[in-house]
């Protein structure tokens, strides 16, 4: 546990819980003061975006509010801005930095709309543009995110525990950082059994659906960038609808399945994918997952609300410990020169 | 040729003609009696929800509506309903049943606000629980979807040329199925040449940017039923944010690059991927791409709001000689038993 990577992993715990202690007064009185709107526009790119689809989640099932997420090359290659009526716009960037976010966020006040940036960075070109900022202070020393990406899952709960207006989820938030501690303790063993097993593996789907779905797209896109592993998220219900011709044999595939709503579905799906031969890893808290998956990478059982900041750690432990199956450095992903990618 | 699929294929331009007779004037009143609205809320699933990513660009482009794609399952898992304030709610699915579809445009009903179906028929339940319906009129026998996905994209730009409000728009649509007619006739060949490449590749990726971009994730499905390939679709601004990281030497891509703003972004991708070793096919009507590309896959000449319904046709060519190819049945893709994939 020697590398840059492992010490941000670990560190998350205690990161979230200084985030919480330092920003929900702030954001509560943020929320408080915003005018009316009706629906919530949001601009980021990678990792942040799959926090985007966590608030589609989170802020639909809490606050009741539909979730444009942006495509901003609208604004930056066609030169067109939307008519943003009614709308609250919220960019979420690491460095605060992204071109096509900040212009989202800067169209917002030439239109006279309210916005919101989530940033590390309170002096960013995001921060500056946008009418309020919640400051994640997650600065991040490894080049692929983690704790900037579970302190972004963290201020999106917060917002949607907010907009709910009942005490009893700003509560279960506050035990957030006790069932990460929890999780990171016990998810290394299996995560090391899984990458042994998957070292020659030529491609991983990884599968979820509903709240857990950001998760899946989170586990695709640091397994590519770590490992160099081709990758494809799924939502299970899309994958019923045509790319079910993809199980073969010997497919493995990664399911992220927590408690919850959606856990029958994933269960169901879990059946028919081990029925057609499929090597399935699942990332749960529920033992029955033992049944159908090959290692169950444990995590926390929490409320499904907020299951993506926690069910994101037994897959950070699984691709670091591939990468050391794999003799990569994950502190020097291939191809990932700096943390601020310019999408102009 | 003797394909039910091939026959589909041959018959777009015919199908995408004979909508547009039957279904602008109608369109144009539904259009003309719409209450007023700040956004769109789409719901779909599968190849209609890659129409869902046209409209986000196009209605974007050509409207000024920022368009929310819905998380149907928070409705149909989580029995929580948004708050549809200031939207108009659009359901696009094929068959018309597709449940979580279905209770979207029904939420729309109950809350007052307007509502809109794309759908082939006109008696489903999608249909009759829509305040007004675009009827495709592209009753597919072949499993994966053809014509019924070209002509939600025809539906798709027909709404956009109207919210527009210049009749320019509706003069290029008109001559969208002389355009598709012009690419059908050359796209075979360089298809087939292509194909042949290709009957080894172990995976593909399909990428694009802007307007082109749900043509990469309609590659990437359509090649994942037909031939069990595996495929991953990605936006070109995304694939730099991480996923570069899978560039290796023979690595095989389709890229999506029709003339127009994302153009030269695309071309500086290809040169890129080029560099490092990747085996390129485009699809593109620029003549340049034949610096980059092994192979080009052609198409007519449109504006670049048009191109989708244009740039799929080569990709549909493409899938059908790789399922000669490896000797698979187009018409029976395994897995898909059904047009009607019914999610909970």
């Amino acid at each position: 546990m020697a590398s840059v990577l492992a010490a941000e992993i670990a560190s998350q715990p205690e990161t979230i819980a200084r985030f919480l202690d330092r920003q929900v007064d702030p954001t509560r009185r943020v929320v408080a003061g915003l005018p009316r709107f009706s629906y919530v526009l949001l601009a980021a790119r990678g990792s942040s975006d799959h926090a985007g689809i966590y608030a589609q989640y989170v802020w639909g099932l809490l606050g009741g509010f539909p979730v444009a997420l942006a495509a901003p090359s609208l604004h930056t290659l066609y030169r067109k801005p939307l008519r943003l009526d009614d709308a609250l716009v919220i960019g979420i960037s690491q460095s605060g930095q992204s071109p096509d976010v900040v212009s989202m966020v800067e169209e917002a006040r030439r239109q006279g709309r309210p916005s919101l940036a989530l940033t590390n960075d309170p002096d960013s070109p995001l921060a500056r543009a946008a009418d309020h900022v919640i400051e994640l202070g997650a600065d991040e020393r490894s080049i692929a995110a983690t704790k900037t990406y579970t302190t972004q899952l963290t201020a999106v709960a917060l917002l949607g525990a907010l907009w709910a207006g009942e005490e009893r989820y700003l509560a279960e938030l506050a035990r957030l950082p006790e069932a990460m501690a929890e999780t990171l303790g016990s998810a290394v063993g299996p995560a090391e059994v899984a990458a042994a097993e998957l070292l020659y593996a030529p491609m991983l789907l990884t599968i979820a659906r509903g709240i857990a779905l950001g998760t899946a797209h989170e586990a695709a896109l640091k397994l590519r960038e770590l490992l160099r592993l081709p990758t494809q998220p799924f939502s299970a219900a899309d994958f019923r609808h045509g790319s079910i011709a993809l199980l073969t044999e010997g497919l493995a595939a990664l399911l992220v399945m927590p408690s919850g709503a959606a856990f029958d579905d994933m269960m169901s799906l879990a059946r028919d994918l081990g029925a057609g031969g499929a090597r399935l890893y699942a990332i749960s808290d529920a033992p029955a997952v033992d049944a159908v998956a090959r290692v169950r990478l444990p995590m926390a059982a929490v409320p499904e609300w907020l299951s993506p900041p926690v069910a994101v750690l037994p897959l950070q432990c699984l691709a670091m410990a591939l990468a050391a199956e794999r003799g990569l450095d994950p502190d020097r992903p291939r191809g990932l020169a700096d943390k601020v990618v310019r999408t102009r």
